[in-house]
């Protein structure tokens, strides 16, 4: 009988879940979720092919994380029937300067990880709940933390910067980057499938409702667009991206808004939501005719095309470019104006390839070559995990 | 006789001015300063070789905006002998979306800048106190606001947004961008000397204690990298520039600072001074051997480069690239640093012509041409003046 490893991605309603039979390659068997966390949580799982096969629902708000989990664990061993979970992986977004690799959880890692609360305090408690709970009901299952930051261990110290006092780089206020685990798979997919662009310099765009670059250089990270926080660098769904330190100083001088309230506009109120007015999705703005959704997509496009290029100056120039995540892998119009906009870096995209989602868009005389590659980043969590074991 | 026109540049404790004659060309005849406004008043002026030619004290510190500059013109008329001082140009911080260029000044167009306060609230209000000085002491001469900002109405829709709600656009929350005189000084500057360059597409690089970045396309502004206020882009000397908007939050909800001690941390303490916790002044760190120094020096040139691509980006590519202020035009090290890092884009620097601050300082078959241009907002402001009588 094959093991199983169970994915895990919490957030601060709902936990992702994955699960992953290993024999050979890692095939994944099942995904789903529980949703309404902490309002009236909901379990849902579905094979394959997306039929429901597993669902359960608590009528108890309150109903806490070990509940949950073991709920959850629960219908992975009857569903796995004679198979084993042998383990279970966890995206956890922040592993701060010192975890550059997936770590094994106990006591001192976990204790390590709180620490990095203050980095992440929107984040990284939902990450670590889920750890501690599935500790109080398998004891002895393995659990491995899979970071959002590691991959970009290889920044050189000048990309991790701030123009602050030093006390602050001090104390971790520094650029740490994030979606690692997404351009981790991206890095070894690219080594596997197109190893001599890989050995290049290489941007890969994640385009989903978070966004971000990465400019990898012979499959490291040299450079990215998300910082300190998931706030920063490109327009996405309702997050900002980089914005004038001036205009929060605005928000709080001028205005008088709190704190709380500035994090709330900042990360759920702006984006592609706040400059359309209509919605945080790309699909609903592509479908549009308002004049606003058409300037929130062109600015989302130009805020690539501007991040794009300062990351080919980080690598000194480019040889490949890479879209990925749920806008990246299926907006063809966002590929489209992106890549007339990097034209003038030697990107030639072939309109035929690219709207029907190809696996490779550019021309065959492009010189810089343009692919499609869907990422996954709980197969990363379960290569990670079984790594660890 | 010729007359004369004084150009104003004011800022929080000082104001510094430059008197030239007009004669064809205007001519620089002297320059100065009043310095210590609110503590100890003191007046001094130079001749173009550099010669003290008038100095004055107020022992009282509570003297007014219009003793002072009462006092000033009086030295200007004195000074000016048979010659009529006929304006006075200020260089006037912001100009908001409405003024795109200069503006004769009267009530009316200062209840409209004194509405753009919010806007810059460190700054316009200095930039109009000598105005209405002036007005009271000298009812019947022509003053002229230069703005900062106006340059930069030609930046696309798109390069002028943030991803926030529509709301704060409304409101007047939007990239404007500053150095606007010294970018026009440059464009004009250019147009003459290298018509065939300033047709294309040419980024300008204002690095003084303030800093910014300028993408001219036929000599229009179609990009730069101070945004709302001069806080964004590139790292100063002692502005941070762009930073993660999560710091701030971080530095609001984890470290309880208050807005106005982030508004200092990041204004004043942050940029080369807070990098190397040495000093905000290039030459400075140039000289120094502490890692600190050196790594403050390496982010100031990594950010130049870094931007200095994106704008490459929004101008589809690069023909000429120039250097101007005091560490543009001086700083020899900085500029072969900066041509280093943008080598990818066609930039071969001749060191010899960088070591003595040439006017050109690129190879002869450099793709992209590099040159040192001294800016002069005086100039400029004078231009302007004369434009509007």
């Amino acid at each position: 009988m094959p093991d199983a490893v169970l994915a895990l991605n919490a957030g601060s309603s709902s936990i992702k879940f994955a699960l992953f039979e290993i024999a050979g390659t890692p095939q994944r068997i099942a995904r789903g979720e529980i949703e309404g966390i902490g309002t009236a949580p909901h379990f849902v799982a579905r094979n394959a092919e997306g039929t429901v096969i597993g669902e359960r629902r608590w009528p108890d708000a309150s109903v806490d994380h070990e509940a949950l989990l073991g709920g959850l664990l629960e219908w992975v061993d009857a569903h796995l029937g004679g198979d084993t979970l042998i383990a279970v992986g966890h995206r956890v977004v922040h592993g701060g300067r010192d975890f550059t690799g997936p770590a094994l959880l106990d006591d001192k890692v976990l204790q390590a990880l709180d620490l990095l609360t203050p980095l992440a305090p929107l984040h990284q408690p939902h990450s670590l709940s889920p750890v501690r709970a599935i500790m109080a009901v398998r004891p002895g299952l393995p659990q491995v933390a899979c970071f959002d930051t590691s991959f970009h261990h290889t920044l050189p110290a000048v990309a991790t910067r701030f123009a602050l006092p030093r006390e602050y780089e001090a104390e971790g206020v520094r650029r740490y980057g994030f979606h690692g685990l997404s351009y981790e798979y991206i890095a070894r997919t690219l080594r596997r499938t197109a190893p001599k662009l890989a050995a290049g310099r290489v941007i890969v765009a994640h385009l989903g409702n978070g966004a971000s670059l990465c400019a990898l250089h012979d499959g490291a990270s040299v450079d990215t667009t998300m910082g300190f926080t998931a706030l920063d660098g490109l327009m996405m769904g309702t997050r900002c991206g980089t914005i004038d330190p001036g205009v929060i100083l605005y928000m709080l001088q001028q205005k008088q808004l709190p704190a709380a309230e500035i994090e709330t506009l900042l990360y759920q109120r702006s984006g592609l939501l706040g400059v359309s007015g209509l919605s945080s999705d790309m699909r609903v703005l592509l479908e549009s005719t308002s004049p606003e959704a058409r300037e929130a997509v062109e600015l989302f496009v130009f805020r690539i095309a501007r991040e794009a290029a300062a990351l080919a100056g980080s690598l000194g120039g480019l040889d490949g470019f890479v879209f990925t995540a749920g806008i990246g892998e299926h907006a063809a119009p966002i590929r489209a104006a992106v890549c007339t906009r990097l034209a003038w870096l030697g990107v030639a995209m072939d309109p035929g390839a690219n709207n029907v989602d190809a696996d490779r868009i550019s021309t065959a005389d492009s010189r810089v070559e343009v692919r499609v590659i869907p990422t996954d980043e709980e197969a990363m969590i379960v290569r990670h995990t079984l790594e660890m074991l």
